[in-house]
């Protein structure tokens, strides 16, 4: 049985609970964050807490620890979990009271958890096989740039997508693809041109996605930050996604369409390999 | 201290506790109902559990009661409580499971809560005085016809008009508006006919809503079901909102601007009347 982080205490996980009036509970009324695990270590961890500073801003909280007791909280939970790969979960809210749509008075106590949740990272089946992929209209709400508990619809989305026999869905606004239900999405074209879109409200500032971004340059492979519709990535040469446990990866098939020749990208492939180097060496 | 019904017990509500893996708490993914009570009575039940089998069925979930069980477990939380007016709150989540946005397997069972909250609904202030309403975007998501508790925006957007020192605001898509954070938006024309946005995705189907409809039929006064800008309702002889708990607020004031002479309008507070009248005669 897992232990898990609640309010300042480690407990067993059939003990981790929280009232009903929890805001999260009543009102996704919460921020996440997912890190992912790699031989007991954090991956980008700064740039998770950075991500989490953000969000909580966004949402008039504030993060109720330094960057040191987090991580403190984070390398304990993995090892008491004996945690070699997989994941830590952090949600902060705005804590419980008595249900009412305003925010409450000052110092009511935020509800934090953290857990952990093992998960083949490196080794992953979906990372060989590739991903069939199908579109969906994007009906989130208008700040899907903050790392809300508001995810129903990724849900709806992902669910729909399964009984369609695909793996994950593309969400589209206005015609063109913001991202996935749960990352971040990517084309190649035929010139070896990589790209993703813009940020703005519309979609989440991934961690991987900036931390590629960071690679694509330093190798200087060309990127360009645009929009694009699902007709477009059907016809492009490869397809990858971009997430926090999933690192990189690619996509095969666009709503029953085979992406090139319908198996993972060469480029894609590359530069998987080269996230997996830099997130081994940013280890903490 | 309140009694809490969760899954099957009666609770006191400092033990009223769900998983941190409870969707409901993770994923949002969990409808709520919230029914008045007058003279320790249901106000329009079967109509909240018609939308509450509505938004299950939108949600691929299902009511795990009969109608009559689940009105037992509404009647007996009142007795427990002693409650004399105020409201039943309700919500059913797709239950606890190790994260996943995929929905569970058949067979994980939902989580239910009911509880009650004393409000004072009859000789409430604000229907005395009326309410001062801001225009604020609406960036829910595009499904706000189902009653989930995605409710971060209506929490966001009431704080906000609070800190404009308002009492709520009205959201607008598209140059329109859609409803209140929590209620349905209406206006009255200069000559005398309702008006409020028909339904569709973009708003709840509010059971009191509903309800002051069929009086208006009945009464033989005019209704027009079609959407209007914020200028027309800055404009109009009279504004209201409905909810199940405020029954019928007149609004006075919309950014700053007197509705009428800025105050209760005579038509407004005439259907209040008429609401409650109604209510009082549908206990159960």
């Amino acid at each position: 049985m897992r232990t898990v982080y609640l309010n300042g205490e480690y407990v067993a996980e059939d003990q981790a609970k929280v009232s009903v009036f929890d805001r999260g509970f009543m009102f996704a009324d919460a921020i996440y964050e997912v890190t992912a695990v790699l031989r007991g270590k954090l991956v980008d961890f700064d740039l998770h807490v950075q991500r989490l500073r953000r969000s909580l801003g966004e949402m008039g909280m504030a993060l109720p620890f330094t960057d040191e007791q987090l991580l403190g909280i984070h390398r304990r939970l993995i090892d008491l979990n004996a945690l070699d790969e997989g994941l830590v979960y952090l949600q902060i809210t705005r804590g419980a009271e008595d249900r009412n749509f305003l925010y409450p008075a000052t110092g009511v106590p935020q509800t934090v958890v953290l857990y952990t949740q093992a998960k083949v990272v490196l080794d992953s089946p979906l990372a060989r096989r590739g991903m069939n992929i199908v579109g969906l209209p994007d009906l989130r709400w208008g700040r899907s740039d903050i790392k809300t508990t508001q995810l129903l619809y990724a849900c709806m989305a992902k669910e729909q997508a399964r009984q369609q026999g695909a793996d994950d869905a593309w969400l589209i606004k206005d015609g063109l693809v913001t991202e996935g239900t749960s990352n971040n999405a990517f084309i190649i074209t035929a010139d070896g041109v990589v790209v993703t879109r813009g940020l703005s409200s519309a979609l989440l500032p991934g961690v991987t996605r900036g931390a590629l971004i960071a690679l694509l340059d330093e190798h200087g492979l060309r990127l360009e930050e645009r929009a694009f519709s699902l007709e477009e990535a059907r016809a492009a040469s490869e397809a990858f996604i971009t997430s926090s446990t999933s690192f990189i990866y690619p996509v095969v098939r666009i709503d029953g369409q085979a992406i090139g020749d319908g198996t993972p990208g060469a480029m894609t492939l590359r530069l998987r390999q080269l996230y997996i180097e830099h997130a081994l060496a940013v280890l903490n």
